[in-house]
């Protein structure tokens, strides 16, 4: 299959996913303030789960830049990614509705995780079919960012039933740290 | 109408099934761990069917790959395989929600099985206008798989009213032959 | 602006349409057969809208494949007939709910109606663009079945308060007669 | 990154907005007049909606058509534009079911100027990469309906506490300004 095709797939369902998680913020009933404060708690999370979903597509189109074909392999790791990341609006809707609980909070974790480790096998699988000495694995490198992040998430798990804001926290400070692109792939494909 | 045209559509089609689906996964009252089991049946559900619209998203690419034209009767078997695929969020929702209770758990077989023969129809849609020395008749050889399907559903559909588990492990025993990607098509187009 | 991209956008729009119009048949309460026969008509509806949309999409595409150029016109041409596609799920949802009582039944047929019409306006608009010579303009020759359409529904309107059955045998027959593709611009291009 | 994948992501996040706005639009329980009629507001604001969306989707392309490739700044004010605009759909449904209480009205205003600042942000950080000879810097000059739209956006918020129709024919007067596609960029990007 080629990489296009699949990129176009992944693509619509990143834009989907990033939109429709905005159907989970109901219009309240009532037109006053405190109304609409009451809405406030899922908006947060929603602003969070939008800007991981814009790190994953801004990402993923790095990842499926190298190869100009995908094998079997690479499309099933693909659309693992994309169940997790699919979960999104769900894990964001059931946080921002319970005001940051604990289980809620630690469940976005471990959506959060999933989709961390999906999109390491994801890389794994393109590797794979690339050899060690392709431009990708020059690129990524020691992968810090990306071997870093699950970890966070893991400890966020835990914290989030010490206190949410922990893991919340967490979650913002792994987000931030994505939000610069991925220079190093930039850099090799560059050259 | 050229072939790459009616694939977009399809493959858009395709990625708002499998992403609206999970807005069927409604996130429950509660914050607590009883609250989030409830999910599970829907969740279950779910995952059973992003893997058969993953599959036939995947099937229906190799389909496409051999002609650049479509007649108006591909294009309308194309669409009758897609109304039927557009009915996997409804039905995977009832079943889900009503914890594979027998006659949602059969609907779903049916809905499996309508799909199945929707697509056993594009095929031959896509045969006849390509004549049976094409790449594509050659690629699919005795097709053992797209035969077989449509019989086991039609198996689980009565016996979902004898036990909706005996329907399901099925349902799960397509889904996992489906998984590998058609290697015939790929063989022959490899040529 | 390069029609490609109107094309593409009144693609992903009309993809979208058509598959979100299956989240307004909600999965019911209970799983006996009683409770899935109260959804049967919001599925007649649906199969309904399913073919409108489906032949929008197919003769979408034709007219839109001689002019390689968009104006402004033609652009709020095109955004005025996908205002009235937009309508769809409400329209089919509300007559379904309703098992086809007169109004909803009547306001059905007027979106349809306007539809038609954005149609008729959308191909004057690119008509004017290309001048009586062109493909199109041949093509089209009196283009019967776009004038009779309109009329159709404006009778079947008032007829719905009569017996809605009359109404919706008038939408079934219309989408019939569309069901073949357009053969006069399939011809004319040909050449 | 090239430009026509962050185009192509933007269109497939503008089509699903501009769609899933009208699922805002609840179909109403009854089948006459008076249930009907109850629908008028949220189907005013909705078209009110679908023209901004629509302006923005053309405009849009006007401001991505000029350069070929896009910095990390560019793709990320891009993102915050799409994140304003998701927006629609909320804002949108709250004005409409609340029909055009002072508060959902003034609520509105601020999603449109949040977007008109985000578009403006979107215009700099494009022209930053370009340098002020570019083409697309000819093209805006000075850009009175830009600079005046948030103006007026900032005005019509306190005032729609005074009056919301007031307010209500400010949104509608500035879609009017814009509904008149951009010749600047047309006519230079023409030479």
């Amino acid at each position: 299959m080629r990489t296009e095709r699949l990129a176009a797939f992944s693509d619509g369902v990143l834009a989907i996913i990033i939109t429709i998680m905005v159907l989970e913020m109901k219009p309240p009933h009532g037109a006053d303030l405190a109304t609409l404060a009451s809405v406030a708690p899922v908006f947060v999370s929603y602003i969070l789960s939008f800007i991981y979903v814009a790190i994953y597509w801004n990402n993923h189109h790095h990842l499926l830049h190298t190869p100009s074909h995908v094998s079997g392999l690479v499309l099933w790791a693909n659309m693992h990614l994309l169940f997790w990341l699919s979960l999104f609006p769900f894990a964001t809707a059931w946080m921002g509705e319970n005001h940051f609980a604990p289980l809620p909070t630690a469940l976005y974790g471990g959506v959060l995780l999933a989709a961390a480790v999906a999109y390491y096998l994801l890389q794994l699988a393109i590797l794979r079919g690339e050899g060690p000495q392709a431009k990708l694995a020059r690129a990524l490198g020691r992968d810090l960012k990306g071997k870093i992040s699950p970890l966070i998430y893991l400890a966020a798990i835990p914290l989030a039933f010490v206190s949410p804001w922990i893991a919340g926290a967490l979650y913002v400070a792994v987000a931030l740290m994505w939000l610069v692109p991925d220079k190093r792939i930039e850099k090799v494909l560059g050259e």
